[in-house]
């Protein structure tokens, strides 16, 4: 286990800054609760103020100088060693996640949601060994050779959802940051910082065996807004990462590129499932199993949350509403993050019902201990939809989804039309060729409007892929050409394009020079990619 | 020869909209004038007014729908087409940018800028032909496939100094945005709207004949600042490109990610140069004239130029820069493109003067016809601009350039890092080990700052290689991982990634079916490139 302590006697707990534990300059502190009971845990957190930021933006500076030195391999042994601790130590981490989210402590943190973060730093130290992500590019003739090279320092800001796959620091974005070369300053969740600050701990611990640079791993608990904008406008920032609502994304993006920072942000989404005649007639049955499944999962509490349903108007629907409405009734509300996501819920639901949806399920908060919300399935008519599509596709973080009942394929297309940019969007279709009239017309109106498309199947799992994109068209996500999810393709984020020219061959870094330093890498060689000396 | 005629008896020119030559809303016009003597050409452009932009607006979305179903062989045959018409029409073309610009037409615009400008779009139809652009990645396992696909449409702000190679309706950017699938707003730059009607006649007819969507090749000469704003920020706009001041590419920026559209710029860079003492001893003669042409290249109205030179302090240095004087003084100045590069050049090397440089040689504008100022070479101790780095290290775009002497490597160490993002950087040592250790101190340094790093070469030529970066650190360029030159390279700026989750195998795009469409794409198969099918 972790040499730092949590659960001693002193309450107060250290931020991780300039490699090491100390106490933070902030003397406000927070706590953290037990989401299903409301409990205030005994740890106090600081709330640090600026002199903890100028510390963590120094550090940071010197660590991405450090970091150029740094081989590869120690990299990689970093990434690998903290994915072992966060193996060994699973049942402390889950149970605390579990504590401090109510998330389920199993399947959904001890089998799906660790191991999967183990397996994504896992990834990211065989992309660091194996270098291909650098994607270097030779030209023989013209002796000019580019390839991808670190950024530097990364501000990570990780959401409340995800305790340990998008924490800021174990998460993608944080094993994406440290893989490509930058240091990492890392803001946790206010919801789930014991849980972070045990991660942390371990990063902590990990870099120190693994002689990898400690200021490249920093983590502060809390700021207050003003200083959260501030830091995300700093220049010794390269790039700022988030995940989170779209409110808090877009005032940190403009902050971030008021000077010239770049903001990665993925900030919301209501990811449409379209079920088309033939797929209802077919499998009505099974779909409104998937779909109140993926619907509830983690409370619905997941970016890609399918919360906006399409559907033909006839029978078939109305037994499928009903099915997805038995469905939400017959599971018990699950635990929410908290009081905001509650009334989130409440607020998005209520200005849903204003602007003319009506209530099939669910719809009311439900009293404590913790937060909770009725499983809520809203409907409304396709017409209705297209006269007040900016409300009626507002995200309501949580377990509550909209279902839109179209009157042909035609106005179908034409709610698709109104959606803004999401990460993904799904289309059920009979197996046969029932539908393909229908999907030829709807595929190109959704698949432009999100970064993930998908056929017959749920949006919820995010594989972490090297095919994957997680992230989409503004304003699900700030910039579509880039994934927050899948390897070697998250890393790109944090990289800039370095150009030699006529840079003599033992100046040249490794990759960059004839021949291939692993022996193995892929390189880009006059035009064709291969593994050989070029 | 094209069918617009340029040159008739009616003044008043038309904009190209909607896929056709139509009358401008606006009834303000402009008119562009001969560099050399000042004089007005008859031809009268129109100033659109906000009615242009919006029809350029709507025409460009149904452009970008359009060319969903356009095969990769017409864009390509469009292409070639185009660059077929650019060579055929070298003479008129080149003449009529010599006389707006008053750049040499030879060696410069026939036989440097328009074969380069004919080759890129050459380039971008071998590219489009490929496909290998798009990154297809396919995980066979998981069944998850993606690939770089169009970003939407692009409004491209042509520079004044590239009246091919970069205008917005021939140079780079066009070729990107186009091979990668997206119509083009192109915003012709002020100086030079005769050679731009003509370069965009001579593309709408190639698009005519390869039955490319003639909406997707659009272009006004100008509008108001207010108008350049809310185009930017339209949210029918996937992307901007610019190319520029930092003034309005700023602006221009602010205006854009507001609203969460891309925005890609080249907004200045002094590109410093290095001179390391073993250099100085051993080619100091050769380097020194090497600089003095790239300085007065284009009379120095070049991204590139090289602004800022870093020397060692002591007799070779003195030497150098009196051979440089002299270079500067037996050069004739040449002939600007505007009063507005002549008073930016007047105010820039008086705001260096006044933050205490001194004027080696010239320092001041040269009467008339044409617009001119001295060839002009100022100097300042490394100990002084330590102090001013900021005025000092501001661009003077023309033919001015600032030499800085340091009294020791560690001097230089210092001025480096000062220096913002810069497009370029390069340093100058000993053929031999002489100068292997200041190297070593300055490169780290310098390479941090620049986008392409160069050795004992000046930075003016901008190859179109595939490992090309033209671009940088902020604020020389806005996002340091993309590029504005280098075929593919420079297409991904204009994607998003898009990704297939289980979609069945017919219904995926041809680049990502197990078969290779081409049996010669690049594609990333289960981590490997391979031209074989998945």
């Amino acid at each position: 286990m972790s040499e730092k302590k949590v659960y001693v006697e002193e309450p107060l707990q250290e931020v991780l800054l300039e490699g090491r534990w100390q106490w933070s300059s902030g003397a406000a502190t927070f706590r953290s609760h037990n989401a299903s009971t409301g409990e205030p845990f005994c740890d106090e957190f600081p709330i640090s103020t600026w002199a903890d930021c100028d510390k963590a933006l120094n550090a940071a500076q010197r660590a991405a100088v450090a970091l150029r030195q740094v081989p590869p391999e120690t990299t990689a042994f970093f990434l690998d060693l903290y994915a072992d601790k966060l193996e060994e130590n699973s049942t402390m981490l889950c149970n605390m996640a579990c504590y401090e989210t109510a998330l389920w402590f199993t399947p959904r943190l001890a089998l799906a949601e660790l191991p999967r973060t183990a397996d994504q730093l896992g990834q990211a130290a065989a992309a660091v060994r194996d270098g291909s992500w650098k994607m270097a590019t030779i030209d023989k003739k013209l002796n000019i050779r580019s390839m991808l090279a670190p950024l530097g320092p990364v501000l990570i800001f990780g959401p409340n959802n995800f305790p340990f796959a998008f924490n800021a620091v174990s998460g993608g974005d944080f094993a994406a940051a440290i893989a490509a070369g930058n240091p990492v300053i890392a803001k946790a969740h206010p919801l789930h910082p014991i849980t972070s600050i045990n991660l942390a701990s371990l990063a902590h611990d990990s870099a120190k065996v693994a002689g990898f640079p400690l200021e490249a791993v920093q983590m502060l608990y809390e700021l207050s807004p003003a200083d959260g904008l501030r830091m995300a406008g700093d220049p010794r920032l390269a790039a700022i990462a988030f995940t989170g609502s779209r409110a808090a994304g877009l005032a940190l993006k403009a902050a971030a590129e008021k000077t010239g920072r770049l903001f990665y942000g993925e900030m919301s989404s209501v990811n449409p499932v379209v079920i088309l005649p033939g797929a209802m007639d077919e499998r009505r049955e099974q779909i409104s199993k998937e779909f109140v499944n993926s619907s509830l999962a983690g409370v619905g509490q997941f970016c890609t949350n399918p919360g906006l349903l399409l559907l033909p108007a006839g029978e078939p629907a109305e037994a499928f509403i009903a099915a997805v409405a038995r469905g939400f009734q017959q599971d018990p509300p699950g635990v929410l993050f908290s009081a905001g996501v509650r009334d989130g819920l409440v607020n998005n639901v209520q200005a849903m019902v204003d602007a003319g949806a009506a209530v099939v399920t669910g719809g009311q908060a439900v009293e404590g201990p913790g937060n909770h919300f009725q499983n809520t399935l809203l409907r409304v008519s396709a017409q209705h939809f297209l006269s007040h599509a900016d409300v009626l596709q507002r995200e309501a973080f949580g377990n509550a989804a909209l279902a839109v009942v179209a009157q042909s394929p035609q106005e179908m297309a034409a709610v698709l039309e109104t959606l803004e940019g999401n990460l993904t969007g799904c289309i059920y279709s009979h197996t046969g060729g029932a539908d393909d009239a229908a999907y030829d017309l709807l595929a190109p109106v959704l698949r432009q409007r999100v970064g993930r498309f998908l056929n017959d199947k749920m949006p919820t799992g995010v594989a972490v892929s090297p095919a994957m994109q997680h992230g989409g068209p503004y304003p699900a996500a700030s910039h579509p050409h880039f994934t927050a999810v899948g390897i070697p393709a998250s890393l790109r984020r944090f990289t800039r394009l370095d150009c030699y020219d006529n840079v003599r061959p033992h100046r040249l870094p490794e990759e960059l020079r004839d021949k291939n330093p692993t022996g193995a890498m892929w390189r880009n060689v006059d035009g064709a990619w291969t593994q050989e000396d070029a």
